[in-house]
Formats: C-alpha cells, sequence, structure tokens
C-alpha cells in the first residue's frame, strides 16, 4: 500500500466511538496494528475485542476472575499511562466517556503521541493547559467528533483568517416537545437521538445541549478562536457537521450522513483520504432540504449555563463537567428527573470555590468535587 | 499593508464582471493598479472607468469620434494582445463574453501571465488546448465564475482525492414554468433571473441550462476530473455554489449569498483572504432551508444537447459555443422563440465537419462557422 502501519491505543474500546474505531481497522487491516486496549467495563466484548485484534497491552477494571480469562491469551496487562507510552504506539484514541478523559490525553500528549480526541471533556477542563502541553512536546489533538473534526476539515488548506464557525446541533431528542413536558421526558426518550446513535451520556447532553456548549468550549481551544467568533445553529438533519466562514464572507460546510466512522477515519489517516465502501455518500436530492433553525435558549437551560462557566478561566470548566457527569448519570438511574439536571448542576458551581491556574491534579480534584455535590444534592 | 501591487488588465470591464471587479479594486485601492481596460462597445462607461482608474492602457471598438475623446486624456490605444503583454500586468482578468474570449485568454497564457477566467467559452471551446498551455507557461487559469470558483475553494488544501464534483444550479428563470409554456417566454421574462444579476448573454445560458452544461466541462478541464464524476442538482437558493465528495465520503460545500464580487475577490488575492464589508454575509436561519431538485432533463434540452457536444474532442465545443452565442442573440433580438434556441444550435451542430486536434485558428473559425450557420438557418 505504501503506506506504513500505524500502531493504535484505543482507549475506550468497548464504548460507541471505541467499537466504531474498531470497525474502520476492519476496513483497513494493513494499515493499522491495534498495541493497546483498554476498557473500564463491558469485559465481555473486551475480551472479543482482544481475540480479534491481538493487542499486546490491554486495561480493564473487570473482576480478577474476568482479568483471568482476558490475560490468558497472551496480552499483557498494563495501566493506561504506561500504554500511551509505549513504543509501538503512534497514535492514541481517547474514546473514554466523560471526565476521566483528562489524564490520558495528558498522558499520551507528554509521552509526544498524537491523540484522536474523541473525549471533548479533556478540552472543556484542562483546554488552555492541554493545547498549550500539546505545543510544548510537538504533539497534535485530532478532533473526532463530528463537528470540531467538520471545522478541521473547512480549516485545510486555509491561513488561519477565520470569522467565525458555525456549529450545528441535530437539538436533540426533545427538539419539538413542548418546554412545560420536559420535566416528566423518560431516560428512554433522551436515548432515542433523531440523527445519530451513540452512548448513552452524549446522548443526554445532547438533549440538553450541554454537549453542544462543550463543543463551542472544545472549538475555541483547538481552534484558538474567540469567544464571540463561535455560533451555534440548529441543524435537524445532521447533515453539515460545521461550518467555517472566512474573512471574506466565505463559508465552506463539510456534510454527510450522519456516521461517526467517517470523522474518525479522518483523523486516523489524516491527511490522506482513503475510499471506504463502508460509508453512506450524501445524495442531496434524496436529502431534499438542508434546514437552519435558531436555538431556542429556554429549551436548552444547560447550554447558556454550561458556556457561563465553562468560559470561565481556572477550575471553572471542570466542576462544569464533574456535575454533568453525575447529574447525567442521577437522571439515566431515574433519580432526578430531565429538568432537574440543569438545576443540579447550577447548585453545584455555585458553590465551588475555583483554582485558578490550576495542576492537574487540581482540575481532576474540582471535577471529582462537583460530581460529589451533585450526588450529595439529590440525596438530599 | 505588507502585500505588493498587483498591476490588473481587465477585459470586458464594462460588462456584468467588468464593473463588479472594478467593485472590488475600488474596495482595496492600495492593492491593485488597474494597467489596462478593453470594452467593445459602453464607450461612455469606459470613458468614466478611464477617468477614475487611469489605465495606461486602453482598447475599444468605438466610432472614431469616440476614440478622439476617450484618449485626448494620457492612456493610449492598445490591442488586447498587447496589453496583456505589458510588463506591468500581474494579472489578467478575462470577463469578455462569449466566444470572443478564447484569444485574449491563449494570448495572455502565452506571455505568462495568471488568468482570473469568467469567460468560460475559452475553457469550452479549448479546454485542453487550454490547460496544457498553461502548465507549460507555468501560469494559472483562476476561475471566477461562481461555481468553478467554489470547486477551486473546496479543493485548497486537499490532495486530490476527489471522488465527485456536486455543481449547482438555480435552475434559471423558468424552473417551475410548464415546459409547453416555454416557446412564447419573451427575453425580458428569460431575463428576470431568480437569484443572480448577471450579463444578458449568461441569463439566458442560466434559463436553457446551456451555462451549466459549460460549468461540465469547463470544470472536466479546470480540475482534471473525469465526466462521469460531475454532477449537476438543482438548488434553487444558489447559496451553495458547488460541493465536492473526497473518496472517504466527505463533501465540501462553499455557501455566501449570490454575489460575483465574492469570488472575484478570492481570484484577486488567492491565496490571502480578505474582508470585505461590502460583502453580505451568510445567515443560516434566515436562510432557512437549502433545497435539491433533479435536473428534468426535458425542460432543459440544451443541458443534455451541450454535454452530448462538448465532451467530443476537436472542434466540436468550439462549434457548440458559436452556434449557443448567435442563438442566445437571435432570441434576445426576438427573431426566433426560446425554444428555437436548442433547435437551432442542434441543426447547425450535426451539420459540423469537426477538425481534430484543431489549431486556435481552427477552433475559432468553428465557432465563427456555427455562427454563421444558425443566422442562416434563422432567416431561411
Amino acid at each position: 500500500m505504501g503506506r506504513s502501519v500505524k500502531g493504535l491505543a484505543v482507549l475506550g474500546s468497548t464504548g460507541s466511538v471505541g467499537t466504531q474505531t474498531l470497525d474502520v481497522v476492519r476496513s483497513f487491516p494493513d494499515d493499522f496494528h491495534v498495541v493497546a486496549l483498554a476498557a473500564r467495563r463491558s469485559v465481555d466484548l473486551l475480551a472479543d475485542q482482544v481475540s480479534e485484534f491481538r493487542p499486546s497491552l490491554v486495561s480493564c477494571e473487570g473482576s480478577r476472575e474476568e482479568k483471568a480469562t482476558l490475560f490468558s491469551n497472551g496480552c499483557v496487562e498494563s495501566s493506561v499511562e504506561d500504554m500511551v507510552r509505549d513504543d509501538n504506539v503512534d497514535l492514541v484514541v481517547n474514546a473514554i466517556v466523560g471526565d476521566a478523559g483528562l489524564d490520558p490525553t495528558l498522558a499520551a500528549i507528554r509521552a509526544g503521541k498524537d491523540v484522536a480526541l474523541a473525549n471533548k471533556e479533556s478540552v472543556v477542563m484542562g483546554g488552555e493547559m492541554l493545547t498549550s502541553t500539546a505545543e510544548g512536546h510537538n504533539t497534535r489533538l485530532l478532533p473526532v467528533d463530528s463537528e470540531p473534526n467538520a471545522i478541521w476539515q473547512c480549516l485545510r488548506g486555509e491561513e488561519g483568517q477565520v470569522a467565525r464557525l458555525i456549529i450545528t446541533a441535530s437539538g436533540g431528542a426533545f427538539r419539538n416537545r413542548p418546554p412545560d413536558e420536559l420535566a416528566n421526558v423518560t431516560p428512554e426518550e433522551a436515548l432515542d437521538h433523531p440523527t445519530w446513535t451513540m452512548g448513552a451520556k452524549i446522548t443526554v447532553d445532547s438533549a440538553t445541549l450541554m454537549n453542544k456548549a462543550f463543543e463551542v468550549i472544545e472549538a475555541r481551544w483547538l481552534f484558538d478562536v474567540p469567544w464571540e467568533n463561535i455560533e451555534v445553529v440548529i441543524h435537524p438533519q445532521s447533515m453539515i457537521h460545521s461550518m467555517v466562514e472566512f474573512v471574506d464572507g466565505s463559508v465552506k460546510a463539510q456534510i454527510s450522513p450522519p456516521d461517526m466512522r467517517l470523522p474518525i477515519q479522518y483523523a486516523l489517516f489524516y491527511p490522506e483520504r482513503l475510499h471506504n465502501s463502508a460509508v453512506e455518500r450524501f445524495n442531496p436530492v434524496k436529502t431534499g432540504a438542508l434546514t437552519f433553525e435558531t436555538l431556542v435558549p429556554e429549551r436548552y437551560p444547560c447550554f447558556e449555563l454550561a458556556l457561563e462557566y465553562g468560559r470561565r478561566d481556572g477550575t471553572w470548566p471542570a466542576a462544569l463537567c464533574g456535575a454533568d457527569d453525575m447529574a447525567v448519570q442521577l437522571f439515566l438511574d431515574r433519580r432526578i428527573g430531565f429538568m432537574d439536571i440543569p438545576v443540579v448542576i447550577q447548585e453545584a458551581l455555585e458553590a465551588h470555590k475555583p483554582t485558578m491556574e490550576p495542576s492537574v491534579d487540581e482540575i481532576t480534584a474540582a471535577a471529582a468535587w462537583a460530581r460529589e455535590r451533585v450526588l450529595a444534592a439529590a440525596e438530599r
């Protein structure tokens, strides 16, 4: 093929992005060597992945018995920190869910590895530190999420003359639900996303638009664009994944049917583009219309709340991520209602005592503090 | 400003693209020096342009009296061939209408000048010859027309991994007119374009979709994409000016409110992008919907006809351009009906005896022959 084989560490390999990353590897078996796999739970699926891809390093949080089976077939147990440092790993795919993603991202950067980043919480929590550390170690943060990936594609070959980023949002599961009905929606309803099939956490974050606020924050750091030049527009079809307006008024949009394998593949092969017959093509006439609507703030209280705290310096964004992580978990566990999510997050953030110019430990601690605070509030 | 001043020769300066090119120059007075202006008629407007921009070289086809006034204020009469060779000219803007544009394009290339090309007939008539001559002289053909300009923008920074070009078409003035009413439409109706304000020839070509066939032919040569990988889709809003699908399935679209000053400016400044407050910005919510429809061939007989002959080698495409030029003129003069346009063109093409691997003179002669043939048919 003429391309060198890339060694991959896939963190969060049993989640939605993790499994789709391995799908892409299946489509291009000669181009990748899966060196390491990490997952927390889902040990059965991880065991299947180990049998299929034969990684040398594996990390999981299973029981002693589960591990005994898992490590019986040649692979070695490893910490995530050790696997990202392994010499055979060229690219780390960080598909870990939630605030736990920060440490591995930082470890990979410090080990001089490029990171294909699906874990946007890393950047939300530690944006300035991560991007400056990546620059210092001459490594790249390659966004896998469809919206920042679209922006990255639109910026390709351009020389930074950006006027505006226009991030699209499907509007999530409740775009057309009357706001007064939102208090009683169930987790099942929130998980029924209109256009994307994703993990539970991000699907709920899509219904609240917390996810979109995270993308604004992520874009601000990854693409070094001022807050006031980042907009969000509701685009129910999820075909245009985002747009960039340049200073001359020209807008570029990246379009494709919603399928995470495309942005994953783009990040894995960048700067090369390769034919993948598994990916559906955009058919403009079949699509018919690409529509746009204003984001109605009353419907999405998490959005403004998240931007207010996410734009602040110090440990504020970390507290936001920790609070959201726990609030979504509590909603999925039916312990709080859908419209309680912004309430408990706001309550935690109002009580947060921030540290400015925080260390990584202080960032992590702020997230942990906010999780506990939200949990305690729910238990009251 | 740090940029060097670019010397411009504007050919067809009194036409739609010509006047808009000078509008862009007005917005950036420190960046351009108008060295030469050429126009056929519209001598009054040309005289105003000469007073304002003070070119040293001017070409026009006015009467002796008109010329006496024109050349009284310091500029020198020049042939188009001489002005494109002038040492002070860095970039030639070819905004000449119709088949007369070929010779100046070729002269500019041979003089080693980049050409900002609004005259797509040049490329339709002599695509292979022009592009190979440009390569041999290390000059560039920079498309000014909104659709190929959009493709050029979408290809920026990409490495040629193109699967498909998707050229958009507004559908012209008669997109919603029942086909059986088209025989009786007037020139005034044909000139009432739904989204663009352009010159008369190209507006009628838009109503017949001849213009869109020309763009397919132009794109085939300018971007070296096989015929079968170029598609046309009706997009009534004229906001998406064209799209490129790459081999991985990712599509890039270039979007902006219809305003020729944007693609003109892009070609004049390439690779730089500069802020221009005169250009309206894309507002997705205000636009509401970007829609797509299949091109219905029965409504646009010129389209298939033009592609059939335009794809052939030799003098066929030149005969097509000449025949269309005269047919549109006869329609505007009310000497033939709207639905006679494809009939007289086809009749001429069926009578054409092509020359293969033609010289420039043979290409020009084929166009002239076809013009005469169409005129004679109309006079019968």
